[in-house]
């Protein structure tokens, strides 16, 4: 390593935060130097990236939903007609007041969250039980006045990404099995995204303000605290009654709606960089790498052959719609498998003269660095299939390293002892007395009842009482 | 036609102004009933077509340029830098003042364009003649607090779908040759929509805020009056020695950069609206529909085989990538038509049981009326073939319109006996008093002189001077 690239170097992922502000930077994928706290800038390659995330929850989303647009701005009398809503945001709100130097009549909400922008509409749009359901999503940036320490991707005052969608339904139980579907949906995603999510449903003092209850999925980080990188609310006919939607039933009477919405962030980019990545920089998931092959000539000498045989494998796996650079620069070649790696290239071809003579090339996969020679006729399917087998790599190696990291504990003493390390699981009687007590005796947050828990007996981790579910419990982003 | 259906039609699109208004509610495109002036809501099949016309840009420039993404908001010292473009939107922009209930130490304004918000950034960059060309672009919000009449897709508050460019050059030539390839790609992305363009360099007091000059596409509206529907403005080094972005030289000087801009809105989804729609809906060019064929079956009592006929088709035309829709609804075939027409779905399949006998589907385009039958074997070949007809179709009939009010005027008189027929073109001697006396006594603008003109001598309009070019002369939106 030459003394540039020490100094390029990562810092060790042991040390996370300080891992995680650099890679963003050095892998480019985001630039925390625009002049205002909390807002960052998506460098081309860290937007290709998230273009290539998105597409996944379109493309999951577009089966049975359509997109949409709402404006950014919600006038003040409509954000302040759900009284806990309000509650849950009234701190975190940027407010224009000026268009110009004209003070504004009304003033304008940034919407921190669209209930309040869309369902007046919904209002207008849905009059009978055909109008049901409904299903729609936008994908938009929201704003929170963030007070908290913010921070890239995970913590921020314009969120550039949020994926929203707002469904309406008949029944009180249409909409319930609308969030399993929600959460299915974001399972999914995050499983194409080789991340294992954990869904659990919230406790009540950290639902979705407006909701009836609230079931988000949580990743782990690295450092062992949980990030929510999904959450899905049933909205009941909390919002229906303020908003006045109702349908027409085949009764003809006129009935109030139930409905959900469930939401995704860029931190979903922000839970891939962290538990994928490694010292040597970002390691991607080949589905969503906006380079997922770089073909680097080894040349001594004479360069013609090589470069023309790699041109020749750039072409074929192009036409397999693979996206590939070929990486002819005039670096050494160990430079550029130092850059490339940075980036995340999930394969890596290096083709040389003897390569050549056996009609072969050096194939390196990025999260293992395992080396193996492929035969160049039908280096497309080689490729195809070592993509495919990194995908798994990458899924199963996440989801040991969660397994491991979720802990049974009996007691607040070894809870704090182990939370250091991951989640814990506890035995919790379900009163709220006793959840906020454990909160505050160990210093963190309940994630909720993991969904579709079978559990046994126990015994209230705090007041001893009988318990029959055990809950999630973790430092939290 | 039943009364239902004429109390749903459309007004005569004789009278543009309440037509335009009608096909946006009816073909399901914008909802203008949002409680906020200027702003309006994207319908899902609205948002369908604007994914389809952004795709369209998206990949036109994907061939050199970058997607990023840059924050909404931006801090008053950063947006007050540069004299001439702060003049420019000042009496505009929308003005962040609170979060929550605290006020903000420094107010943040709304991007209403991104070159204050991205040029500080470029600063930190650039560095050497290697990091050039630059060429990045977004797709975003902005907003512009419009005092003025504001109209659906073509006068907002908030521009939901900015598609703005912003490229970094070594020299002020290389910078003026990326206005003409930005111009070259607005062509083509409106020749895809089957819109003719005009472009043609704005007269000096029209040009952009900060601009050495500005280059535009204007398309003509029905009414007669021209849209601009795309921008593109060599920026010189203005906002180089603004926001200091300088690179290293070959002689390893400090070299202030060029820059230009460009951007494109939903007003090409407006354009393509207003100049294909006819009086019975939407018409739309079959690359950007977001339905793209509609089989109805004709059936006469026993239903089976018709009905699995139109199923076979369906697949068929889905297996080619064709967004395809099976209307097997109960209403008449008439009422279906009707529908489907309003949402200008370019061909229509009737399949009856005399069409099976026959092997084929009655095939009709949405532009011409034109019925044909077309055998159902090789279907998606004949509807392909179809596609490109019409697109054909679309584009010479609109360049035919456009060529038909392109009127030369001699005289000031005859401007303004002209001007409510389309475009005029006169002589001007290129001064300034004679332009802005031009545009007064005629009521309209000058939109610029056209790129590329080859012209002859003439007597500038006003002050009978000798003249080397025409410029066009609309009233505008």
């Amino acid at each position: 390593m030459s003394e540039q690239e020490k100094e390029a170097a990562l810092p060790s992922k042991e040390n996370f935060s300080e891992w995680y502000n650099d890679i963003l930077q050095k892998g480019e994928i985001m630039d925390v130097r625009y002049p205002v706290k909390g807002l960052y800038v998506w460098y081309p390659f860290g937007f290709n990236l998230r273009r290539n995330v998105y597409e996944i929850i379109r493309k999951l989303l577009d089966k049975d939903h359509q997109e949409t647009l709402f404006p950014l701005l919600i006038p003040e009398n409509e954000f302040m007609k759900e009284a806990e809503h309000i509650k849950g945001f009234e701190d975190e709100v940027y407010w224009v007041t000026h268009g110009g130097t004209t003070p504004l009549d009304i003033k304008l909400a940034l919407r921190p969250t669209s209930e309040t922008a869309i369902y007046p509409m919904y209002r207008l749009w849905i009059r009978s039980h055909a109008d049901l359901p409904l299903k729609l999503y936008q994908i938009v940036n929201t704003f929170r006045y963030e007070t908290k320490h913010t921070r890239p991707l995970i913590r921020l005052r314009e969120i550039t990404s949020f994926k929203e969608a707002h469904t309406v339904h008949a029944t009180w139980d249409d909409a319930a099995a609308q969030v399993d579907e929600a959460i299915r949906i974001y399972t999914e995603f995050y499983r194409r995204l080789a991340i294992p999510v954990l869904p659990s449903k919230r406790p009540d003092w950290d639902k979705f303000p407006g909701a009836d209850y609230t079931i988000a999925t949580d990743a782990l980080m690295p450092d062992g605290k949980t990030l929510q990188v999904g959450t899905a609310h049933h909205l009941g006919d909390n919002f229906a009654r303020t908003f006045d939607i109702q349908y027409e039933d085949a009764e003809g009477e006129q009935v109030y709606v139930h409905q959900t919405c469930y939401g995704i962030s860029e931190r979903s980019v922000a839970a891939l960089i962290s538990i994928h990545g490694d010292d040597k920089g970002l390691v991607m998931p080949p589905e969503v790498a906006p380079v997922q092959v770089v073909i680097i000539p080894i040349i001594f000498g004479e360069a013609g052959d090589v470069l023309r045989a790699c041109e020749k494998v750039r072409d074929a796996l192009e036409a397999e719609g693979i996206r590939v650079r070929l990486d002819a620069g005039d670096s050494r070649p160990g430079a550029k498998y130092y850059k490339w790696e940075m980036k995340g290239v999930p394969v890596r071809l290096e083709i040389g003269p003897r390569d050549l003579r056996n009609n072969a090339a050096m194939l390196v996969r990025r999260d293992t660095g395992e080396k193996q020679q492929v035969p160049l006729d039908n280096i497309g399917n080689e490729v195809l299939a070592r993509f495919s087998a990194i995908q798994d790599a990458l899924y199963e190696k996440a989801k040991k390293e969660l397994d491991r990291r979720i802990l049974d504990c009996m007691s607040l003493d070894e809870v704090k002892g182990n939370l250091s390390k991951g989640i814990v699981k506890v035995f919790w009687c379900g009163e709220k007395d006793c959840g906020l007590k454990l909160e505050e005796e160990v210093g963190a947050g309940i994630l909720g009842i993991p969904t579709g828990q079978e559990c046994c007996q126990g015994k209230c981790v705090v007041c001893g009482a009988d318990a029959d579910t055990m809950v999630y419990v973790a430092r939290t982003y």
